[in-house]
């Protein structure tokens, strides 16, 4: 038995507060020999403030060494584990353009491609065709009908658009339709299971109608398509925790994920005060709220470090507008790190602080990565976090007698 | 899935040195309260340098409290789960005289006995009889001849040797044959499944034609078989991680283990300055170096603190010979603690050392056993040393998109 089944079994409820605060990208690393981290740099008297009162830990987002995708970090957050639920591309890509996935839906990631006069790919990405040239063309696509199947097709930027059929007994199990290079047409899809066969045949026959939408175009008169998925099997927060869970978000693709586990998403903010606010707003309707901040993941990307510690301190300023909540469990959090010397995701821990009475103070003034290293929370993976999360908020009742 | 396949999902190909520095029983104990460890005693200026560069931990070669023997020490470095990939007496006894096990091998630990004018056993070690009678018998014992199977002989020390089948279809599966007192004969072999009938068909024959050769010998007229064990079946590192892997040791037993998991043994060294030279002859032929030192354990089993630290010492001379090969991440670990304290390998965590361009610092400055404690690498599992390894590699994609 997993420990999610076990929290199953053990959830109490009650009207405690729970916020998870997730700075995309958080943790980091010095840029020089000795230097701080992200983290370290920035002034964060508020964080600081509540290291004192909390219990910090390095979170690991799947295991040592292991760098995560956005999805499977924000799995792991969730206390789902990231590698028995893997989400598939496509899947992954529909939830990125806020896509709301079915268990009868199987995604697919579509790429517009050139095909010659033989039929044969010329450019495997349009000329990577302009979004305002894309999209309406992916509208377009919208007019292909298939008895018995619903079909959804969604832009989502340059020459790549997302198709969604949704029908009973759809398997996911069909191979790319991308021969990955030139001068050949786009390969039949193929199914490699019973369930898949009919997957296969809406898809030869979706393609046929949009080559004909698609004709006379001068780029995007072709199309691949790719990592076929269905939609991911996962109880929701409701089930599994007892929770009613709200997701205030700026970016498709959390509320997105988000959404895979049954949270509801609150309000369209904008910016992270906008976020605060609707937190504020959703306050009385939830008992979960996770918030989501993506410029500190952004700025990590970009490899730039001084505006990475200026997005921690953004972050820093609204957390006094949460405590003001008084939420009975505070997480801060990051679902990976994002060092700007990487100018990319890492596999290196990430500095988390919990909040709540219960804490056990473990004498730390400070939040960050040399602090977190020796807190109380230790070394640990992130599907430990919910269950902790429940416990400090009382809604975890004793297991045996 | 287990960490190990998803690392092999994940794994990528690029020109980076990985050297893995095993100290054989690098852990230890004080001699007495406050005082330090024989790492803790030893000077070692060039390991207190990478410290200060590196991240530190704790390592566990199987589990809290689990005093692993060399096999399950190293596999677990190795990143193969020791309690998975067990591996048999027989076949352990084979590698550690440096046999090279194939796929069709059983091997089997016999010991030489004395048996009586009625064939009954009167000394189960035939008087722990010195290596120089006993090897050239075990060489006699090569005359063994039975249809359709190859045999090997090996001697190994006093009353021990191996033997080896090897042919289609035989089963690992048989009972010892040693009764474990004296006044009886020998059992008979005892298959236990059915591919294993055949192999103790082939052990009664094979003890029938080797009573006759030992007939008349005062001391080894008859021999007892032990621990029969198929080859243990390991995907080689090149498949696992994809990389071609050396290893460097003094002895055939850590020859054998690394042979095992598909390294090339390389070189012949008799010393570590000799092996160190072989790294730097081989350096550009490979991507991962295994470079095993056994006098940090041979000497704690010796129960001597001083004669440890001084093998440290000689461990920590050599160092600046590697580091200055440049490798992408060097590692200085053990393969289980043996504290001169206990005279014996023991169940104490492993100080360990990673040192990359990658690594988060933890702030120490010294190596040694309180400061892996309070490490950046916390206190983990041996499995987990080689996805860090590769990720501080840059060997490893992002799980998830």
């Amino acid at each position: 038995m997993d420990i999610q089944n076990l929290v199953r079994e053990l959830k109490i409820q009650n009207k405690s507060k729970i916020v998870m605060l997730v700075a995309d990208g958080l943790g980091g690393l010095p840029v020089e020999q000795g230097g701080p981290t992200e983290l370290e740099a920035a002034k964060t008297p508020n964080l600081d403030a509540l290291a004192k009162h909390g219990t910090q830990g390095l979170l690991y987002p799947i295991a040592q060494g292991i760098t995560p995708g956005s999805g499977p970090g924000h799995l792991g957050l969730f206390g789902y584990d990231p590698i028995k639920h893997l989400i598939g591309r496509g899947a992954l890509e529909a939830t990125g353009v806020g896509f709301k996935l079915g268990p009868k839906d199987v995604a697919i990631r579509c790429n517009f491609c050139t095909l010659d006069a033989e039929g044969n790919i010329s450019d495997r990405r349009a000329g990577r065709i302009p979004s305002e040239e894309s999209a309406p063309l992916a509208i377009k696509l919208r007019k292909v009908s298939i008895p018995g199947v619903e079909i959804f097709v969604e832009p989502v930027k340059e020459h790549r658009f997302v198709v969604v059929f949704r029908g009973e007994g759809l398997g996911g199990n069909v191979a790319d339709t991308d021969p990955q290079k030139t001068g050949v047409p786009p390969l039949d899809p193929v199914a490699h299971d019973g369930p898949s066969h009919r997957t296969a045949d809406i898809a030869k026959e979706f393609y046929k109608q949009a080559v004909k939408i698609l004709a006379g175009q001068p780029k995007a008169n072709g199309l691949t398509m790719r990592g076929f998925s269905a939609a991911p099997v996962i109880d929701s927060y409701e089930q599994v925790y007892g929770l009613k869970a709200a997701a205030i978000a700026v970016y498709p693709m959390y509320k997105g994920l988000a959404q895979l586990v049954g949270m509801t998403v609150v309000g369209t903010p904008g910016s992270l005060m906008e976020e605060v606010k609707v937190l504020e707003q959703a306050w009385n309707d939830y008992d979960f709220f996770f918030v989501h901040f993506k410029y500190t993941d952004s700025r990590g990307e970009d490899g730039n470090f001084e505006e990475k510690v200026r997005m921690i301190e953004q972050l820093d300023a609204v957390v006094p507008h949460i405590v003001a909540l008084k939420p009975s469990v505070l997480i801060i959090t990051g679902d990976h790190s994002t060092p700007a010397r990487l100018a990319s995701h890492s596999w290196h821990p990430v500095p988390t602080l919990l909040v709540s009475e219960t804490c056990r103070p473990d004498g730390l003034t400070a939040f960050g990565e040399k602090q977190a290293m020796n807190g109380g929370l230790g070394h640990f993976p992130a599907v430990n976090l919910m269950p902790l999360a429940l416990a400090h908020a009382e809604r975890l009742g004793k297991y045996g007698a």
